[in-house]
C-alpha cells in the first residue's frame, strides 16, 4: 500500500489509525486512503481500539420493550448524529440478560460510553462499565442511577397535562389506564401519579384501570364501565385509547359525551380515529442536543454526573375529550 | 485471580479464553469463573477475537426503514436464539452510509457472520465482508445476491392472495397502493407483481396508486375514487389500510359495499377498525430456524450459497372484504 501511495509505511500506519501526534498533509492522507481503498484494505476496529487504548465505539443496549414509533425516530435521530462526531454506535440486544449481568456483557464490547434507554441498569452495572474503560455511562428514563449521567424522561408530566386538562372539561371521574404488560410500569406509574398531582385538593377522583393489550380485556372493562360512574379516562397511550375507546363504542357509550377519552404520543391513527383522538405531544430531546452531551462526557470522564430533564409534553385537544 | 482460584495463570488464561486445545475439568472452569466474578473481571471481546482470530459476532445491521411490530418480533427471537448458540448479536446503524460503503463499515467490527434484513448488499459489499473475515453473510429480503446466503422473503406470495381473494368475492376493478416512502418499493414491487399475476387472464384490471403516509395525501385519493371505477384496493399494510380506510368513508363510500378494503400484517388495528380489515397474515420463518442456519453457515463457511423461500402468507377475512 506505501508503495502504490508513494509514501512510507509510517506514513500509511499513521493515516489508517488516525493518529494525531504526527502532521500529515491533506494531499498525502488522501492518498493513502485512495491506495486502501483500491486494495479493499478494511481497518479493524478492534485492533485499532486495542492500540488506541478505549475505542470510539458507543453501545446501545437495544430497549427490552417494544418502542413506539417515536421513540425508535428519537434513537435513529441519536445514532445519526453520534456517527456525525465520529462515534460508531452499536446496538446489542440484552438477549434475555438483566440488570447488572447485561451489564457485564456490554462492558466485554469495551465501548468508551454506553447509552442504556428505559431501567436497564443499577449502580453496580455502571461501576462494571466503568472499570471496564467506560467514560461515560447516559441513562435515559424515569430515574436517575448512581455514577451515571441521567436524561431524566418525567412521564409525570404527561399524566399532569392530561389531569387538569381532563379537570378543566368538567370531568370528575377520571379512570387511568395502567398497561398490564412488562416492562412498561416505569412510564405508566409516573403517568398515573402525574394524573393524581394534578387531581390532588380538587373534587375529583382517579381510579386505576389495570388492561392487558387484548380485545377481550378492553371488552370486559367496557362492559363494567357504565357500573363504574367514570367519566373520563386517560389510556396510557394512543394504542391502548384506541382499543379501549373501540370497545367502549361497541358497549353503546358516547365519546366524548358519556367518557372523555385521551391518549398520549400523538400518532398518525389517533387523527384518524372518529372522534379524532385528544392525546399528548411529547417532545424529546433533539439527538443532535443528546450526542453533543455524550460527547462531552467521553471528554471528560471526570466530571460530575450531570441531570438533566429532557421532556416536554403538551396536550393536544381534539375530539374525543 | 489464579492466587484465588488455586489453579496456574495458564489454566485462567485457558478457561476465560475458552480455548478448546487444552482439556480442563469442569469444577476447574467454575473455580475460575467464580473467582473471575469475584474480582469483577470482564472479559475482553476484542482482545479475545484477535486472538482467536475470528469472533463470535453477528452483526445484524439495523433496517433502514422503520419497521413494523411484526418484524421487530420476529428480529428480537431471532437475536434471541443466536444469543443461545452463543453468538453476540450487534446491530449497527448504517448511519446514512448506503451499499458497498455500508459494508466496509460493518467489515470494520470484523464480525463472524452478517445478517443483512432488506437490499442493503451487493455482491461486491458481500466480497468486502469476507475478505475481513466474515464466514457467512446472509440475507433476508426479496432478492439474492450473489455470494450469500439469501432467505427470501417473496413478497409477490402477499399480493397472489390478495388478488385471488378480491377476484373471488367478484370485485373486478383493483386498486393497489405503492407507497411513496423511500426504501418500500422492496416490498410494494412484488406485492403489487402478486396482485396483477393472480389476476392475469381474467376478466379483472389492475390500477397503480402511488400514495403518501399522510390524512391529506389519503384525503385527494379518495376525492377521486368515484370517478375511477374502482371497486377494491389493496393498501399494502394494515396502517396504509387504515388510513385510506378512514379517507373513503369521510368520503362517503361504503366499505366493502362501495369499496373491499385489503390490509397486510395482521395487526391489532385491523381488528379495531370498523368494518373489521381484511388483511395477510405474514408468516415469518421461527428465529429459531434461522439462528441454526447462520451456525451451519459459520461451521462450513465453504459451502455453496443456500437459497431459501421463508415467508408464509394466508388471507385472514374479515368484514371489509
Amino acid at each position: 500500500m506505501a508503495r502504490l501511495a508513494g509514501v512510507s509505511r509510517a506514513t500509511v500506519s499513521y493515516v489508517l489509525n488516525n493518529t494525531s501526534a504526527v502532521r500529515i498533509s491533506e494531499p498525502t492522507r488522501r492518498r493513502v486512503h485512495e491506495a486502501a481503498r483500491e486494495l479493499g484494505y478494511v481497518p479493524h476496529a478492534a485492533a485499532r481500539s486495542l492500540r488506541a487504548g478505549h475505542s470510539r465505539m458507543v453501545l446501545m443496549p437495544a430497549p427490552a420493550v417494544p418502542v413506539g414509533p417515536l421513540y425508535s425516530r428519537f434513537l435513529s435521530e441519536l445514532q445519526s448524529a453520534l456517527g456525525r462526531l465520529d462515534y460508531t454506535v452499536v446496538q446489542y440486544g440484552t438477549v434475555g440478560r438483566q440488570g447488572d449481568e447485561a451489564a457485564r456483557a456490554w462492558a466485554e464490547l469495551r465501548p468508551v460510553a454506553v447509552l442504556v434507554p428505559g431501567t436497564g441498569i443499577g449502580p453496580q452495572g455502571v461501576a462494571v462499565l466503568k472499570r471496564a474503560g467506560a467514560r461515560a455511562v447516559v441513562t435515559l428514563g424515569p430515574e436517575r442511577v448512581e455514577g451515571a449521567h441521567a436524561l431524566l424522561m418525567d412521564h409525570e408530566a404527561v399524566g399532569h397535562c392530561v389531569g387538569a386538562h381532563l379537570h378543566a372539561r368538567g370531568r370528575r371521574r377520571v379512570g387511568v389506564v395502567v398497561p398490564e404488560e412488562e416492562g412498561l410500569e416505569a412510564f405508566s406509574r409516573p403517568r398515573l401519579a402525574g394524573v393524581r398531582q394534578a387531581l390532588r385538593g380538587t373534587d375529583a377522583s382517579v381510579t386505576e384501570l389495570p388492561l392487558a393489550y387484548t380485545e377481550q380485556a378492553a371488552a370486559e372493562l367496557a362492559a363494567r364501565w357504565a357500573g363504574s360512574g367514570l367519566d373520563a379516562v386517560f389510556a396510557y397511550n394512543d394504542e391502548y385509547a384506541m382499543l379501549l375507546m373501540r370497545a367502549l363504542q361497541d358497549e353503546g357509550l358516547r365519546v366524548p359525551e358519556d367518557v372523555a377519552v385521551v391518549g398520549a404520543d400523538d400518532l398518525m391513527l389517533g387523527r384518524l380515529l372518529r372522534p379524532r383522538l385528544t392525546t399528548v405531544h411529547i417532545e424529546l430531546p433533539s439527538g443532535r442536543e443528546l450526542a453533543e452531551l455524550v460527547d462531552q462526557a467521553v471528554r471528560d470522564p471526570g466530571a460530575e454526573p450531570e441531570v438533566r430533564k429532557v421532556l416536554g409534553a403538551a396536550l393536544v385537544r381534539r375530539e374525543s375529550s
